[in-house]
């Protein structure tokens, strides 16, 4: 009797101090425009936020000075954790940052060491479309999916894995890479070097270069096609342009050799598409859902839900909290 | 005092109970030709076997019986579960066979059900790729690897994943299915009714089809381009016949092609390449090692070790018997 009475005490105890001591985290998205930080709660929900632009900071150190400085303003509100998520190579475990894409002088920081010694708390460090993988596949389209595959399409094409609500990363942490994936030996050259990558079909620069030539019967030249954007495209797709329809149906296709890849190879429950480019909605959707169930294996095709990201811009931050919820 | 000591105590008695419990479960692989059971140790060790012409049983409940006769032998020996791997779609949560490739009659089976019935033991069923993956990650090529990526190469192209020692089966239980993963929308056309799938590139009759387009100035016709096996490439290559060598470099190039989708998307730590073709050796492993380091991303190419699989023949029975040893 005493046995199991110390038992249940013990373990009870133990799941209070949890609730109160991981009641919010921290959560920050740090990217190459602006730099956000919020504090979360323990069901994902944001408390309250700050954001600043990247730039204004004249350096790393100054930016990582900046980011402590809100940490321990909203660690007295109780959060006893932060995340961050990085754009760019990152050692995870280490909670070092190797290189970043769009950012210079962040080669080879021990961004988890500085900020803990800096703040006094807990940081984890991951990459940015691993946290808003996490960030969907807890809270936002991918919720309860027990394998998730998340894509972000932008100037460059990311993706992300979560298995039963943890991280993939891979061996080298590189897991989700999509975007260098080739799908066609022969294909145009990507900024990587290499030929046909998914990244030279459908990130931002190939598929205003697809609207260029697909709509310039359309679009008198002063009328919109130098300053194409994929939100234009969508806005005339809208009012039925059949080559603004046939822009997304064919970037929908690229996309779509890339997916099946993914769905033959890791059959997920939920693909997440996410990014500025899943605003086509339904002409980037319907076409990439049909070319998938032609062209995957069966089996999986037919089960794999593809959906727009829930959480939008606050995914970073959302799912960096989640990160430093542990 | 008495709380630790309890504890303590039935902790211990529970890894006891595990350890004479589990010290041998048994393993069966069905395959097309063959089928094989053995007696296998806690270490993955054979202490006995069985194997018999899976043709020889008229149909698929005196094939079934065959099975539980010898199941019921092995058991005596202190046995307490049966792992089985099956040569086709399996969903392995209910131990329900869906279909067979390369055996008729074999739609919709209960094989967990009917074989529990029959031996009065625990029976796990998988897919035959599956376990092999899961042998050659406990105990083979990739022992104590953290993420593997296993390929067969027979006259089907297969793969299994291995996570943190366990098998990975994806949302429908299709992950690994590199096999259909299509490599050029222009390519030739697959078994399957997709072009340019893997399979239709490094599959034995497409292997055997480029031999006899490359050797045909090598060979007389009567000296074994009838008869081509990948065998036969090899000893050519081995006498140092340039288009033998040849031969097998296109299809490391082909078959590098669905790697570094692998890679890029999963980023394993080990890949293990099984099958009858895998006895290329070098002819096929330096030309596929050197096209994955060019084309893969990076980072991942540098660490990703591709192996030969080391367990033969034997890693069917020994991964069936480890999927029941849980």
């Amino acid at each position: 009797m005493e046995f199991g009475y110390y038992l249940v005490l013990g373990a009870w105890d133990l799941e209070f101090k949890r609730m109160i001591m991981q009641k919010y985290t921290i959560g920050i998205d740090l990217g190459g425009t602006n730099t956000k930080i919020a504090l979360v709660s323990a069901g994902g929900r944001i408390l309250e936020r700050r954001e600043f632009l990247t730039k204004a900071y004249r350096n790393k150190n100054a930016l990582i000075n900046a980011i402590a400085v809100s940490i321990n303003q909203l660690k007295k509100k109780g959060a006893q954790a932060a995340g961050i998520g990085m754009p760019g190579f990152v050692d995870s475990k280490n909670g070092i940052v190797h290189n970043l894409t769009n950012i210079a002088g962040w080669k080879g920081v021990a961004l988890k060491k500085e900020l803990e010694k800096k703040t006094g708390i807990k940081i984890y460090v991951d990459n940015d479309v691993n946290l808003m993988t996490l960030a969907e596949a807890k809270y936002g389209a991918a919720k309860n999916a027990s394998s998730v595959f998340c894509i972000t399409l932008g100037t460059g094409v990311g993706g992300g894995i979560v298995i039963d609500g943890k991280a993939y990363r891979g061996n080298t942490q590189s897991a989700g890479e999509i975007g260098h994936v080739s799908i066609d030996a022969n294909g145009p050259r990507c900024n990587c070097g290499r030929h046909g990558c998914v990244e030279a079909y459908v990130g931002n620069s190939a598929v205003i270069k697809r609207a260029r030539r697909l709509l310039r019967h359309f679009v008198p030249r002063n009328d919109g096609l130098d300053k194409m954007t994929p939100e234009l495209i969508t806005e005339l797709a809208k009012k039925r342009n059949r080559a603004a329809i046939a822009v997304w149906k064919e970037t929908a296709e690229y996309l779509g050799r890339g997916l099946v890849m993914v769905i033959n190879v890791f059959d997920p429950a939920v693909i997440v598409i996410g990014g500025g480019m899943a605003g086509a909605g339904a002409f980037l959707f319907k076409p990439l859902r049909d070319y998938v169930k032609k062209n995957a294996l069966s089996v999986p095709a037919k089960k794999v839900k593809i959906l727009k990201a829930k959480l939008g811009n606050d995914a970073g931050v959302i799912g960096a909290a989640e990160l430093a919820r542990i």
